[in-house]
This record gives C-alpha cells, structure tokens and sequence, in this order.
C-alpha cells in the first residue's frame, strides 16, 4: 500500500544519459528522459498506437521516439510527430508525471501532475556537501517496501541478523540501548544509544576503531519512502551521549529511499557518506562494501518474509514493545493512504495492506 | 482469439520422421506422427487412461503407443491395442484432427474432423518448384499471433524496427511509400513500393545491390495466419512499378505462418525463396540468416508489446491511417469468430482478442 | 488431497544435526529440530512477531531462536524468550506438530497434536536390522503424490517405462504376470509373479542374475503414504511361486515415503535394502545407483501426468482392469479424507483429488 500523492525516488541523475530508461514506480511503469533542455520528463512508458514500451526507443531531440513506428512524444507527454500522417490525433497523448531533480536524485509524484507539491520533496543537501563524500547504491527487493522500512524502524535485528557487519557487541548491548521515539510531521524519528559497546565489525574494518564506544542511531522516516540516517560511533571518553563531542569519532550519513515497485517488490537507493577524513578512496570503497553487505543481510530475511506472509496472508502476528517506531510510521501511513481514497476514490491506492 | 474451422500449420514435413512430434496449435496440444501407410495423423495428445503425453511414446506400426502402460492408438484415435486386457472400452478413444500435408507443410483443422474443408488450405507451390529454393526456419513467440500478423500488415515500422536489416533507405523513403491496399476473399492484400530507394542492408549482404532501386512488397494476409509475400527491389532504370521488368532485380518470396500455441503465444514457421540466382549455398545461406535476424527483431518488439498488453488491457490505443490493411484484416477475423460463435457456441472460441 | 490425521515422513533422522530443517509437509511449512533432550520436536515454521521463517535461524540450548529479532521457542512451541522485554503475551506461541523418531525416520503427525496416534506410524524394522544393510535416498517431484502412489500400484507400466532398468523380460511376461491384490484395514497389498521370466537389467548389474528366474514384487500401501515393498527373483527350479524357498535369490526390500508437499508437488523418500550377500559396498551403490534411476523414470512420467491433468482437469479417463489395486487404494483415501471432513469440517483438508 503506498499513496499516490507523494514524491518517490525513480533513479540516480546519473543514470539518465543520452539513452531513456524505463522503470515502474509506484506501480506505473515510466520512461525517464531528459527533454530539449535538460529537465526530466517522466512518462507512462506505453505508446498509445500499439502499446508497446517507449524506454527502448530513442531520445530525438529531447523527445522520446516510439521504437515501433517512430511516433514522438515531447517530455509533457504530447505526440508532436507521426511518421505516416501530419494530422496528429488529439488523444494521441501519453500521461505525464511532474519529475523533480535535487541533490542527485530525480523523483516522480505518482499522483496527478497538477497536484505534484514541491515543497514535499526531502531535501537531502549532503549529497552536495564537499564535506561529507558520498558513495552509491541500488538493490531490487523482492518484497514490499513496507518490509524494509519496518526493518530500519526496529534495529534490535541488528545483532541477530547482522553479527558480522554492524551487529557487533554483545546482544545485551542492543537490548539495554536507549532509545527516543519521537512521533513528526511527516512521520516518525528515533535516537537509539548504545553506550560502552563494543566497535561492530564494519566500524573496524572502515575506520580502524577498536574498543569501547559510544554508538548513536538516528533514523527519520518520511512517510512514504524515505529513511535519512546518522549513525556512528566516538570513544565513551566523549561522553557524547550528554551532550560531547562526536567529531573525533566515525559518522556517517545513510539515505534509504526504499521505492514501491509493485505490492511485493521495491527498489532500495541507498547512499553512504562519511564526515570524518580520511576520505582516501579505499576507505570510500570499504564503506560502500560493507553497507551494502549490511543491507544484503536485510534483503535476506525480508525476502523470506515477504514470502511466508503471500504464503499465510491471515497469520496473525504479535506486536512488541520493540515496535514503536513502526506502529507509529504504520498509522501515519494507513491515515495518508485512507486520506487519499476518501477524498478521490476513484484514483485511490487499492492494493492491500503488508502486516 | 482464432477461429476454429481453419487449417493451422503444425509442422514442416520433414519434422516428422520415426519418432512422434508433440506441439500445441490453436490451444490444444496434439502428437502428430505418420501412420502405417504415411499419412499424418494428429490425435489429442494425452492418453484416455491415465492422461499422460502420448508423444514421448512409441510409433508401433503406424500408430502409437502411450509411454505409460503401453495402450496403442491408430491415426483415427481409437485404441486398438492394451496389454493387459483383450476388451477394449468404448470411451477409449482420444479425439482426432484432420490433417493434411501439401507443398513441405502439414496442416491440421482445429475444428471437428468432420467439417475438415481441404478447398481452404493455403497453397504453396512455390515449396516444390526448383526455379525458388527455398531454406526455412521456426522461431517460437510469446506473444499473441495477431500482434505478428498485425506487424507485416504495417510495414512503416521498417525504419525503426529493422534500420540494420530490411530498414534501409532513409525514414522519408518509407514515408513516402506507394501503398495499395485491396480486401479479399480470405482477408487483406496490399503493395507497397517505395520507389528510387537506397537498397536496404540485407539486399546487399545476399544479392550485392547497391545504389537506387525500386522496391516491392506485396502481402496476402489469408485469415486466419498465413502471409504470403514477394518483395524485392530492381534497378530503378527498369521503371518496374509502371509495369517494367523485375526480372534483373532481386526478388524473394516469404512464406509467414503464425500460428498460435496459446492465447499469449505461437509459432512463427517461415520459409525463404530466392527467384533469381546464383542460388549457391552461400547466397541462400546468407539469406536465411539476414531472414532470420529481421524477424527476431519483430519477435523482440511484439514480446515487448504483448508483455505491457497483458499489463494494461484496459488501455486505450490509437489507430493510424497506416492501419489500414491490419483494421481491414481484423474486421474479417473478428466476423469469422463471430460468426462460428453464433453458429455452434459450445465449441466456439472463447478466448480474448488482442487489440 | 491427503488426510490430516495421520503420520507422514517428514525427513531421514540424520538429517536432523545441529541446525534446524525447512519442509514444507502435508501443506504445512515446518521447522523440525532436536530439543535438549534429542526429542524431535517439529513447529510451523513463522515465526509470530514478523512472520519470517524460523528454519533459517539458530538452534539456542534445544529451542528455536528466530533469526530476526531473537526471540526464542521451546520444542513446544512456547516463546521463551524475547531479548527486549521480559513480559511473553500469551499468544506468542507458534503451532507445534507431533513428532516421532522410529526406524531412522522422523514422522509428523499433520493433525491436531493431541490426537496424534503413535499406534498408526508405520513399522520399518528392516532399518534396524543388520542382515539387511540399505541406502537411502530423496527425490523432489512435481505432481501430487497421489501420482507416485498409482504408479507402483499398477506395475504393468513396467516395460514400458523403465526397459533398461526393471521393465526386463518380454511385454508378454509382464503381460501374464499372476496378480493376487488385497484389500488390508489400512490400504491394499498385492503380490505379483512373471514365472520363467528374463532377470531384468538391474538384476544382472547388481546381483549378476542370468537366465530364467521367477520375479515376485510385493507391494503394500498404507494410506496415506507409505508402500512397502519386497521384490526379487530366484531361479525358476526353487518354484518360489509354490513355496520353494527364495534364499537363494536377489531379494530387495524398499520404503517408498511419498509424501505430499502441496497439492501438485511431493517428497520421494526412499530405501532399499538387500537381503542376500555379499553387501560390498560397491555392489550396494550399483543397487542405489540402479534404484534411483528406476524411480526417476517414474518420475518423468508423473511429473508429466500431472502437467497435462492440471491443463485438462476435467479430462474424462477410464479405468482399466489393471487398475484394481489404485482403485482400492483410492476408495480408502476418499473414505478417510470424507470422514475427517465430516467429524471436523474447519480443519479438514480442503484441496481437489487428483484423479
């Protein structure tokens, strides 16, 4: 279930070049392309003449070519060329959807076009930020992207599923961690402390530390899909948790936009970015590793669970104290998208809920 | 959709050897194999005792035997033979098909054996005559039929489809094609000439032309799923589409059956014939291979489409002036289902048509 | 379609080692591990918080440790631990099957635990005695095991279907086999008889068996899904059919567990055990080696059997003489699975009955 008046992440800037590319967000399968001028067209990526997809045709002049018959589409979705006739039908339009570029990242307002709102794009400036030096990511999951946000809003997973990468210390370091759950405009976000803890595996590995630190988790989630993280580690000798220094420490800055693809599918864009110099390349790259192992583990077990709960869609499951974060995300959700179906039912998200 | 009481392809000739084929046509699943005296028997493919193929058996003197409990059907599917018994029940008996072989084809009549009309199957003398040789070829599809048919009756997709193949010319040459397009008994022909043209890349991979030619192309849909056509190109000099010679020029002819398999997908048998020579290995050889490689481009773009078909087929298309032999072809073929609707609904086609 | 209140095999008792195993059993996802004391103990494999499966995680002092978030079940199914809180709700219990060990097999009761009946699990003694040494063996199969079941019932597909392997002798030798079949309280058995027969090609590679022999199979099925089998040869002047003594001879004993997964897939579980020396190894791998190819001819039929009945499934088949023993076995079937319907409609097995 995700609602359609909202902005989603469609791809990196960089992946459109001079070629379009085709991708179902949302449910809708889109052809990106950058029009005359640079700017991102977003189109549902189906010709109206024959039906075939757009995406494999070529950019002509900033317009999109059917590779069927040729006709073009301008990036507003409009027929401005027919091969075979001069007069162009009025219907020979396709839908449009408003595409926006921030901070290296193009997002798609799965409603209608007219209603896209730019002020609920997430800015995300550290992607621009010479300071803080970023690597990149993307996975396809087969799950609903619900499944992956609830994994980031309850992190008492981390020593069960990620004891080699960023688990680390004992379980009773998780389970005696602080934490600070705190309900937002537009969703929901925690502070979660490990104190006197042992360095996980990835910290080692990336940034050389060794014994007792002081671990912070910070996670907000914007509802629908967006999850913006802080998280690291400095020696307890800071004290960082009242209030010390963290900048002697590791820190780095995670973006998730973790995408509807369809119900039981999703795209995971991730980013990572380190504050804390060096920033030499094998350092960078050692990052990227080991985060995208840590995300590989998630994909792992919600996979699984994807597929256990088709398999047993009426299960009834047992919420725990643990779940706060999530129950709390969950309602703000299910309130957007039954937000949504009232006011406009006809265009309404229809597809069922992930428990 | 196809209609029943038609002749459908089911194999080349020589595809049946002393072993038995097993190959759906028209959504039904047949074993055809020679009987006794060499004529094709095409029988349900499925044993009447325990509903196991019957093409992974045996030919046993003219008929054939289940790979199960070794029960024998003659080419009129009775059973004549179980080994564990000498009473044979009445039911055991698996349905029939008539089958005809003519010109290298065997064709088989998807309706009821008895209503079998041989003046309706499609002649192809150009098989067994020396002046054409011919090299064919078989391509299984996941699409529907139609959308194979309907890609022949529109050849203004040649640029864009076939740039590297057949496309040749520039864009405007296709445009600016003579077109004449004439309904028929049994469905649609057209010739299309697109004259003092650039020879398109396969002409001059097989036949060496170069420079400005006039090309033709002529195609006879016969509803259901055969297209017969002659096309090639000539000197310009030989003003051949006022009338003039193309003897001196290259010409081939192209035998299309598209059958369906399924509703969502068929079998593509072809056949390719040179007129004029040399006919030395080589040439043909290169012919078969630049023929092959242009209707696997189709395959690609037809795939594509029946994929986003099936996706949204509630989508609203738009028909071009460029349609016209495919809407003329249509009408007949939803006439012809219409129409055996009406007259035996209990064995009419159900399935949905493809837009 | 398969009862519920009766054991099944649910695996070999040494595939239960220091981790826990995935099966899915009579529909049923399991987790089957080994609790402190070495009890089999046997779970629905969800765990109850998210939902994800429990197989993958670890076994924790002899209970289940969900490889999520911790939480930790007994061999009963109790939560027993959840690493964030000390409070267990009541409903964090998973369902728990019963299990039993026996013979070197583990079986699972699909029904309601508490009327599991040890007195129904079937006895396989020969694993436990030395003078019949065996291999074992496991095939996964795409039809429903009902498939399995009908084919060893009715072995006149013998030459047919594995010619190079047990089929041996002449059509007609299968053909004039003596056939005493028997109804039993649990099922049926049957004894059959090619006198003066061919050794089949198995029997030479593994036994070195030549000539004539008298070949028994004898074959009981306990529904719902198990067969029991002794089968050899012998030469013909012990006149073992009146009596004479088969000490002499190639005897084997096999298990067939045939064990429903779902409704159109199952478990082949098997042994085969031979009763006259020597027991060499190598002369034990050639009987293995020999077994597994005869079955997986049978399974290639089956696997075919059930791919053309669910495109067809209201095919209309007849039954053969041969037929007898199937036909028993299933009315007891249909019997067993109409009476649990009847005294407990929620829980009674719901699926279609393979015909």
């Amino acid at each position: 279930m995700f609602p359609k008046n909202d902005w989603y992440m469609a791809c990196w800037s960089d992946e459109l070049t001079d070629r379009p590319l085709g991708r179902t967000i949302a449910g809708e399968p889109l052809v990106l392309f950058r029009d005359g001028s640079g700017k991102v067209a977003a189109l549902r990526d189906q010709c109206i003449h024959r039906g075939v997809s757009l995406s494999p045709g070529r950019i002509v002049r900033g317009s999109i070519e059917c590779p069927y018959h040729g006709l073009v589409y301008d990036g507003t979705g409009r027929c401005v060329h027919i091969p075979t006739q001069d007069h162009i039908p009025t219907k020979a339009v396709v839908r449009s959807f408003a595409a926006r570029e921030q901070h290296a990242i193009v997002w798609v307002w799965a409603g209608k076009v007219e209603e896209a709102d730019d002020s609920k794009i997430v800015p995300y400036p550290w992607h621009d930020d010479a300071r803080w030096p970023y690597r990149k990511g993307y996975l396809h999951v087969r799950c609903g992207y619900e499944m992956l946000l609830d994994n980031i809003m309850d992190l008492t997973h981390l020593p069960y599923v990620h004891p080699h990468t960023i688990g680390g210390g004992s379980e009773d370091d998780h389970i005696k961690a602080v934490m600070k759950t705190e309900r937002t405009d537009r969703g929901v976000k925690f502070a979660r402390w490990l104190l006197d803890s042992v360095a996980p595996p990835m910290y080692t590995k990336v940034a050389g530390l060794k014994g007792k630190i002081d671990r912070w988790q910070e996670e907000e989630l914007i509802v629908p899909s967006v999850i913006v993280q802080f998280t690291g580690g400095v020696d307890v000798a800071q004290d960082a948790y009242h209030g010390g220094s963290r900048e002697s420490g590791f820190g780095i800055r995670v973006l998730h936009a973790i995408v509807p693809e369809t119900d039981v599918t999703c795209h995971y864009f991730f980013s990572v970015a380190l504050g804390s110099g060096p920033h030499d390349p094998a350092m960078m790259e050692a990052l990227l590793k080991q985060t995208l192992a840590t995300l590989q583990e998630d994909v792992v077990i919600c996979e699984d669970q994807q597929s256990r709960m088709s398999q047993f869609p009426d299960t009834t499951l047992v919420d725990l104290r643990s779940d706060e974060a999530r129950l709390l995300y969950r309602r703000h959700l299910v309130a957007r998208v039954a937000a949504e179906r009232a006011s406009d039912p006809e265009n309404a998200p229809t597809v069922a809920f992930q428990r």
